[in-house]
């Protein structure tokens, strides 16, 4: 039952973040398609923050599926990711607006850098909670995307500085690693016979 | 269980659409009922929009009804009917703002005809997750509202530009056609004693 | 289960709309307490509204956990109502910017006279679905405060043009009708050792 | 049944309240990292009234989870907690946009304040309702934390005309002490076995 709270609140957070951010999509004065060009940079940050908190929740939808117990730390650690989670629509709106700019540009990468590693902590604090038999340990095993898409991060935001192009195709590269689910979690739980 | 936290999932994000939508109501300067005049045609694209999203979720709330089982590629579908949805707030905004001028008539056509393909995409994801025996594929059956709705958007665009109010009828001949419940999938539910 | 997801949707749509009215209050430019004196009447419209919609919220509850099915009209009634909840923030920033001025507080009681006839039409909806046996329907039973409110609103409308004052007494004399939950349903649904 | 609602209403009324307090931190013009700088203070009080939030939702979370039924009373108590925490939001951007000034500083802490005394009333009508026996009342003991924040906030007050820097330590203190998940309740609910 505590997980299923922990559940309906994260995703009401992630549902109002990835709303709220169209409202950066502002109406435009004027009544021709014309008008509708500035928007396309604010458009395009859009769709990569709308698939990058698409792809938290369905991770996190994954892995609150194998988690067993919510204690206290693992509630805090969850805060502690819809925190970066919430700062995206300011991150994509200041991006978006300066036509992907090289300071807009870096300051996106430490969003998601920080949204990597919140993540991986709730992850930490999940399995150190579920003793040395936990599912999702198991389900997680080596975890290379986890571990690869941080320093992919790490390495657009200085790049960003040099030619902002290479951040966003290491953001674009780092959301396609993802896109595809865990099918990690899921085999292990079939494998379990959940 | 999981299926539950796709229907929170997309309830939170239709409800946050429909609500955010008010908000391009802004409130007038001015204490006369004058001052509501121009919100009119606002207001007008506001009741259209709001009976657009109710259909979508009450469409997906039976859909959902029939569905089994919720796999990857359907959490994906879902998301990406979210996502046209999330411009209808922008594209009602635009719309009434410019009193239905051409260029937002046709928009608006767009994105309805946009998350009606994102909505047959999800349904067609679900029947196939389902094999041959989905209940939900015998419930769409023929599916004639499915296939003709969109014809009436993708219709409605270029007409927009030669006289917008035929568009605009054809989005309102639309969704009169959906505003009646998809009686097909209760019928069957009924039938297999659900 | 078809119960739980019009429940959760609508919670969600009026804890939404209970929300976004606070954006009205503006943050004010200014560091003194005196910048905070133009937002008394909004801050004032803000607490009236916010009882409101926790009435709304608080009958809903009650309506719904004495109801037995949800059909595809229930659906529609509860969106109905939704619909003319959603418009109490606008009313309400209207009426709180310029000071209960007369065609705001008339149109405030407009948007509440509409969404409790949109309350009866899905009262009503309900009992009809479960025929003459309806546990809702002897809970209802005279529904003396269903029937006066709506005549309070009535009354406050016109009365607003001639002394607005009289209007809000109206409407908070309404709220106080209100504020006792529904103890009638209650005491059914305990009788009938729910 | 009738807790769960509360708690999704709640639930959903606090990630709401937590989101938008993040649309103060309006996109700056200038694509520079120093366009950011008067961000700052905006942003640190966002850090605060995100942790305060989170804690009531922890707490809230652990009150709800012992509390075996829900009133009338409850019901209303707990609107009146989610009416003040409802207006976080507005202190936190007026603190934020006026670095921290003395009545914007004073004016968080009486919205603290009267939170933290709508909490009491809450869990006061809780434990009323569950009798002697409530499992609750064991578990808040002597609610030394309950106690002493409320006479952090109510120092904080006038110490804001003095040197507001105090009152900003005090409502990080009174953070800094709730952060620490009630461990009390869920030792009592650990020993009777639920």
């Amino acid at each position: 039952m505590r997980k299923n709270r922990l559940e309906a609140f994260s995703d009401g957070v992630i549902a109002i973040i990835i709303t709220i951010m169209v409202l950066e999509l502002k109406v435009p004065h004027g009544e021709d398609m014309q008008t509708l060009v500035p928007l396309i940079p604010i458009f395009l940050s859009y769709v990569l923050s709308f698939i990058y908190l698409g792809i938290y929740w369905n991770n996190h939808h994954h892995m609150l599926h194998a988690a067993q117990t919510v204690t206290g730390p693992v509630l805090w650690a969850n805060l502690h990711l819809l925190f970066w989670l919430s700062l995206i629509p300011f991150a994509t709106g200041w991006m978006g607006e300066n036509h992907f700019a090289a300071a807009p540009a870096a300051l996106y990468g430490v969003v998601l850098l920080m949204a990597a590693i919140a993540y991986w902590i709730l992850q930490q604090r999940i399995i150190a909670s579920e003793g040395p038999d936990s599912m999702l340990k198991k389900a997680v095993g080596g975890d290379w995307k986890g571990k690869l898409s941080p320093l992919l991060y790490l390495a657009a935001i200085p790049l960003a500085f040099w030619w902002q192009w290479i951040s966003l195709a290491l953001y674009v590269i780092a959301a396609l690693i993802w896109l595809i689910p865990d099918r990690r979690i899921e085999n292990v739980l079939r494998s379990a016979g959940t």
